[in-house]
């Protein structure tokens, strides 16, 4: 392909800066959901402006693909296109919410981002986490988690929650068996391993108020480090 | 990741064949539907089994995110999520409905495929003509077609064409100006000029029995040359 077929280059992607960009991983029942609400509750009461958004998800597109892949009675989705989806969805969500929030200074707390898709779709799904990773980094356009904080939960323990939250129900990848979740946690684990810079590993098991403390400590240190402006 | 975080590799996909994949490509308005049409009436009456798709769309899958992606509703949609949208309905509509039909000896005849997203994201959106073919041979599982055929129509005949079919009206991507549609345009061409064995380019302008009868003597040459049984 010449240059001159490619009349309109994407520009580079904008620094992702002033912001912090905080995600919350883990497997179901892990408890995402419950610190990324203490979290920007906490951050908020401290003068933060704080956007909380999850994947799949976070624009309109985005939540019509969440209905698209998660819904049961598409069951088996082609793994790839699976993968795919989740994939565009993470596109328009960076683009369109995530960067904007981040240029005008505000922390953002995600409900999974990335690595949720190198784990479920790469590992769980067997399409391999490398090559999901790098698909990820692209629909993203390089963006990268200021902190990531892993839930760790064994399988067995985040089946129970859910059962207790969601009465046995579940949506797609939630009703995979234990053998699926435990692929999911230690590839996070293997992921963690290998960006100790980026990520906090907390035992989901402990204390919901002794996590949220830990959350929150970690996100302060970051926030200290980049002098975001409360 | 190790290989023990993986317990579910993908299986390497299966030879396409014994069928035949057929594609058409080039820009709105070519006249692609109606010598999709003639090339698979030709060939039932020689006896031969023929689908006849298009993409995107062929799947149900594929169909929703045909409606999500080309409905002028949604506009803009980022150029990344467009084309992994794109990327995702193709792996389905490969593993779903197109293998499936090869394996079973039938001859397939399909209404765009990969090429198009090199052309209208790689080359109209400048995402880069390499990268999204990258992308959409993961997706497609390295399949590729027999003989992919181009009806070349210069940007502004395409366009004049479409106003005559749909009285001005038009999706996301038949909507765009002139200058997408010539990018898009000599993307094709130099596609075609790298793949010769593989492409049959047509000036879109003959006359249509002309072209079909083209269309239908490709075809029936690589027949011959697989030995698929009418």
């Amino acid at each position: 392909m010449t240059s001159s077929a490619d009349p309109a280059p994407v520009p580079a992607p904008a620094p992702a800066g002033p912001g912090l960009f905080v995600v919350l991983e883990g497997g179901d029942g892990a408890g995402k959901s419950t610190q990324a609400r203490r979290l920007a509750a906490t951050l908020r009461a401290e003068g933060h402006e704080v956007v909380r958004t999850r994947e799949p998800g976070g624009t309109p597109l985005g939540e019509r693909i969440r209905e698209l892949v998660l819904d049961p009675a598409h069951a088996p989705v082609d793994p790839r296109a699976e993968a795919l989806l989740f994939a565009a969805a993470r596109a328009a969500h960076a683009e369109q919410l995530i960067r904007p929030a981040l240029a005008a200074g505000r922390v953002v707390v995600c409900d999974r981002f990335a690595d949720s898709s190198a784990a479920y779709q790469g590992a769980g799904r067997g399409l391999g986490t490398d090559r999901v990773r790098e698909l990820n980094e692209w629909a993203a356009a390089g963006l990268v988690p200021d902190l990531t904080v892993l839930l760790d939960v064994p399988a067995g323990t985040g089946r129970a929650r859910r059962e207790d939250r969601d009465g046995g129900a579940g949506d797609r990848l939630e009703t995979e068996p234990d053998a699926f979740h435990d692929a999911v946690r230690r590839a996070f684990l293997d992921l963690a391993a290998r960006s100790p810079g980026r990520y906090l590993v907390l035992d989901a098991g402990r204390p919901e108020a002794e996590l949220a403390g830990a959350v929150a400590a970690a996100v302060h240190e970051r926030l200290a480090a980049a002098e975001v402006g409360a």
